[in-house]
């Protein structure tokens, strides 16, 4: 855990730093953010030879022709998000900054003329507008190009990059009339002009101090930079290193979760790289314990196959291929060269006209690019760290898994009511799943493209994942509040050869209800595979119905016991909080033992059998998505409920086992039917006992949750192994020395 | 056409061929079957130099060392399809097969000694063995090794290839067991032993034709062959030639669809090659105007993105890499060097050992591959091609896109109810889909592995597919010799820049009620769009309810009318034919005018609009796959179908629009709403017009149904346009000069 910086470092950080500022800025040359003039020559040089860097220029130029063919256009603001004047808005910055690049590179003077001309447009336009027409009524943060002032923070960080690559070409006259009617008007808009929005530890303001302080490096505005860094009072408790100190934790987990964190990521990375480039003497990636670069790699690593773990509010198709990891990747790989980090980028296919593209570009010319290496770990989560965490589990016996353990904090507006939920993927694709956000991003058709009501009424609730409900009530009573200012505990991770495990507990999700879950995904070398270990214990004080429902992708191959399907009628299974959009397809107790589910995943034709244990009393409640959605909002899809009522406590047992293949092409089917054929547990002190037996195997799993490991002894009564040279002793500690 | 053989011609041949048969066989040297001795000189200079081929050989070499390792197993036949004794003999033949080829190849003993010993294995079994126990009661054709005589005709089939391969290294003695207690006895047994099997003008018959004769050769019995070219009498009424005669129609369609097409395709394609090496002057790849070539490319036309056309009894994860269909595009190249087939071949990725595989192989190194030429075309089904036909068409405006329409004939046992029906696809996925077989082929807990109950019950029904239903009952009232007996009539067909169009019509699908459906793939330039018009003619002589299901892949974006959903109870739409599985989602009567449905297809992201033209008495009903699925046997998937009441005629009109992009990853949606703004139709004799506006532009499509297209002339009555010059007509010519 990386030491934090207390006030009187910070001060004195910001003492030294001041004065070499001032020095810095008067022998300024441009450009000189996140590209610099020994980019541009490295740069220059790259697109005479042939190789990845020079096709990524050849058709950045080929497709800059249609812009330079089309007119300017800079229209008055009018359209809110997703309308006309909006989306110009935007295409015009990022063209401006792409013109600005090729201008560079190139020095042909149609890309300088283009920003320059843009900017004199823009120039005019700006002192006859006032806040824009589509803002929010009472809004703190209006913008005046768009309708909410974060897309005018993005606007000025592209704008300041194009800006500070044509200056040396632009007459003394034009550069005047740009800074004062536009550029130097816009960043105090942003600034002094909406100081909530700028000094607030938020990733709004991320936006805002990047591209002031930026614009003061650029416009020598030295004291502009001191507000970017530090807030408007220069106080520390607001700005950018501030909320480099805050909005991630010391593992450079952002607390709304990879999908947020990837969008978060680009203004920090990009100011950072401009404060790099201008005052090195900052060591801004090396700061927090180099939090930054952390939070770079953690997104990388909060994927699977490519694609970000879908928790909270996430869209599931966004993964490492985005653009602000793109940058984040190639900024990582130029200031550490782990060749890892080549692999993410080759899958990424997206080279930038930078000095850092141009690196990674090189070493992928050169066959650097190595294999990236996920990792098992547990991401604390909150400013300290220590508000929950997000465990991620990986194995690669019998196909690439990985296992996501979320006794995560809550994550502000977009977080879902899920403490404890867990996700499960093999194979490429997701086996259980989480439904993510209830969205069609810019779908005007649904619900304008915004979150969808079902985001709320279905996706944010407790049982829309795969986590204890108790009473059909979503935890913290579906209050964003509580939810915020209670999270989950780690009690214990671990990993070694022998697999991951991991323990955490709840206590206020529910009223006098706790709640704490071990998960283990645990390699079985003798059989060639590793499986999932689920231990979800509910300890309450009066009578309760308790819900542990599993969201499966796939469909339902076989069970071990009867189901009464409801073939001819169907109905919801509840009224409320989630329930009401879950249709009920069939119901079963099954009898006391081993109760098993198998499903197909048909997307990459593999098996997956949960086997529960179960004492009789626990029903399989078997679900399908869509109840009470009248828009056909809701994607179909599958997961059973187990349950009991009437209970203050319980202990939800099972294992889930991939197995097998499906190939109707080729014509084989394999091992289609679990090889789980026993399963108990006992738990001693600290130590949770677990007997596996499985393909003919005998596993006893003795999890250690004692804090000192070394000394842990205990007794095991065989239950029923027919010989004891079978049982293999597997021992996961749950602290590691 | 082709011509087809009359028995005076057929009986020459046979004549001619005999005496010629009788001098090669006596001269006949080992292996001369599908891989000759020059095959193997070829293929072991092919071994010394890097590339595909020794690619191939020796990853084949390494796996067969696992082979090697393990005891040899041939044991007593008891299993039925997929147990233990089945499954082992299969990898038998297989091996043996393998064995063989590297013996020529590597001239290493090891292999040699497998397949003489596993023969010799064998030989010792065979004479012990009464036919199998697991076969079917009063069966006409069991197995001895198997359940059924089709894996014994299979087993001899790879076996006598093997033996072919090993003959010249082994002892006279070793010949003459394995002759005489083994492969004579078998081709006996499966020739002389089952008549009824062995002449019959079926997919069984084929491959005990193609094992008996190439047995024949290999053992020089000349009569053999005879048998197996002409049937036991030598009457040329069954046999391989009757075979190719009958079960292929003369455009190379095999009337069970794709997916049985490619299983079909083996037996004759390698009996063929083992006849052209033997006794070339047969040309039995001339043979019928060379229709066994015409299947095996056929085959490639009838898929879409790597995968068959699912139609009947389909497993849609079949395609053009099967290994039926390797072995056919290799032969198919080995003889016509047509390039289109190495881009399929390069796709398979998978190099055969055999001489054809080679000259696969040296020209994919070679770099000689050229795009495959996937074509629109209708393809006459039955032994004369005039029982219906399956019509391809193919569009490349604006993505890749396939309409598949089935006026074919019923396909025997595994066909479906679905006359008329169509397929549409775009941008590499199945968009209006249809269900295929209800199976999960080899899964034990699926009833067996076998065709599921609600593959009868539902996936065969006509309410399954996207072709009218009358009464709620199925074509033919679900019998399938009606069904046999009674073939669609193709009016027309014709392909051109503009577009495809075809018509089709039956009379007889039920009592006194006409069906006749047009459907055109058209290119609509201007809008670089192409659009599927679909006009569903039906014409009683009482009161019926006519329904007209579409089955889309995706989820619903949005419709132009309120649906009422059923979103607290959902029932099932019907009780029979299919009906009974479908669940009531919601329901509507939109008011006169265009009614519009848009989906979106997540796996391509995009937008699809079915417009259809209303007269305010046409409802909509929106169905899931699942009702009355006790097991959870069926794809929950979605449809829609327009449905009206107590009408003795109606002609339903639509266009399906596929539009826009939707890309969450990229955060950007492109055109997601439907740009048909209207659409109306008309007829003039045989002249039909439609009158369509989409994206701002007009376009009058008139489709010429006349015998002779030169001398049509129309009138046509403006019904809005504003302005004439928008008009665009656009032609369609049914019948081409």
């Amino acid at each position: 855990m990386g030491g934090l910086f207390n006030v009187r470092t910070l001060k004195k950080l910001f003492f030294v730093t001041a004065v070499v500022l001032v020095s810095t800025s008067a022998s300024a040359q441009h450009p000189n953010l996140v590209i610099t003039k020994t980019d541009v020559k490295a740069m220059q040089m790259a697109t005479a030879k042939p190789g990845r860097f020079q096709t990524a220029y050849q058709s950045a130029k080929a497709r800059f022709e249609a812009v330079l063919s089309a007119p300017m256009d800079v229209p008055v603001p009018k359209d809110g998000a997703g309308g006309y004047t909006h989306e110009q808005h935007k295409r015009n910055y990022q063209n401006m900054y792409q013109a600005g690049v090729l201008y560079q590179i190139s020095g042909e003077q149609k890309y300088r003329n283009f920003v320059r001309d843009m900017l004199l447009d823009y120039a005019e336009l700006y002192p006859s507008l006032d806040v824009h027409p589509k803002r929010k009524v009472k809004s703190q943060n209006p913008g005046k190009f768009f309708w909410q002032s974060l897309n005018e923070a993005m606007w000025l960080v592209y704008t300041i990059q194009a800006y500070d690559m044509v200056m040396n070409g632009l007459t003394e006259d034009e550069k005047a009339t740009i800074e004062s009617d536009l550029l130097k008007p816009v960043a105090q808009f942003l600034s002094v002009g909406q100081p909530s929005t700028f000094n607030k530890v938020h990733n709004h303001g991320t936006w805002a101090t990047a591209g002031v302080g930026m614009a003061g490096y650029v416009m020598n505005e030295p004291e502009w930079v001191e507000f970017a860094l530090y807030d408007l009072e220069k106080s520390g408790q607001g700005g950018f290193l501030k909320q480099l100190e805050k909005l991630f934790s010391p593992d450079g987990y952002y607390n709304e979760g990879p999908y947020y964190q990837r969008f978060a990521l680009l203004p920090f990375v990009t100011f950072a790289k401009a404060i790099e480039n201008n005052q090195p003497e900052r060591d801004v990636f090396g700061y927090r314990d180099g939090v930054l670069m952390k939070a770079i790699d953690t997104t990388i690593q909060l994927s699977y196959n490519g694609k970000f773990f879908p928790i909270n509010d996430a869209i599931k198709s966004k993964g490492t291929d985005t653009i602000e990891l793109v940058h984040g990747v190639a900024v990582a790989y130029a200031r550490t060269g782990e060749t890892g980090l080549l692999e993410i980028a080759d899958k990424q296919d997206n080279i930038l006209l930078t000095g850092d593209g141009l690196k990674v570009a090189e070493a992928l010319d050169a066959g650097l690019a190595t294999a990236y290496q996920y990792k098992s770990m547990a991401l604390g989560d909150g400013a300290e760290g220590d508000e929950g965490a997000l465990v991620i589990m990986r194995g690669e016996l019998g196909g690439e898994q990985a296992l996501l353990f979320k006794p995560a904090s809550q994550g502000l507006g977009h977080g879902h009511f899920d403490k404890l939920t867990w996700q499960y993927y093999d194979h490429g694709q997701e086996i259980v799943s989480d439904y993510g956000a209830a969205r069609f991003l810019n779908v005007e058709a649904k619900f304008g493209g915004r979150y969808l009501p079902e985001n709320t009424s279905y996706a944010k609730q407790t049982v829309a994942h795969n986590t204890v409900v108790i009473d059909e009530t979503s935890h913290f009573n579906g209050n964003v509040e509580t939810g915020n200012a209670n999270a989950p505990s780690l009690d214990f991770f671990a990993t070694s050869e022998t697999g991951s495990v991991a323990q955490a507990h709840i206590n206020t999700a529910y009223n006098k209800v706790s709640l704490q879950r071990t998960v283990a995904l645990v390699n079985l070398a003798e059989v060639g595979q590793s499986i999932a270990l689920d231990i979800f214990d509910v300890e309450g004080k009066s009578h309760h119905q308790i819900d542990l429902p599993l969201h499966y992708l796939g469909q339902i191959i076989e069970t071990n016991f009867a189901i009464n399907a409801n073939t001819s009628q169907l109905a919801a299974v509840g009224t409320q909080n989630g329930y009401q959009h879950l249709w009920l397809k069939g119901k079963s107790t099954p009898q006391a033992g081993l109760a098993k589910v198998t499903w197909l995943n048909e997307l990459n034709g593999r098996f997956y059998t949960q086997t529960s244990v179960v004492d009789g009393d626990e029903a399989f409640l078997f679900t399908q998505v869509g109840a009470n959605d009248p828009n056909f909002n809701l994607r179909n899809e599958n997961g059973f409920i187990r349950r009991v009522s009437g209970v203050s406590s319980h202990r939800f047992v099972s294992v889930l086992e991939p197995h097998g293949e499906y190939n109707p092409g080729k014509e084989y089917t394999l091992n289609a039917q679990s090889r789980v054929s026993a399963l108990k547990i006992s738990r001693q002190n600290e130590l949770t006992l677990v007997e596996l037996h499985i393909a003919g195997k005998a596993y006893l799993i003795a999890i250690n949750g004692a804090q000192h490991v070394n000394s842990v002894t205990f007794s095991y009564q065989d239950q029923g192994f027919t010989s004891h040279d079978r049982l293999s002793v597997f021992g996961l500690n749950g602290h590691q020395e």
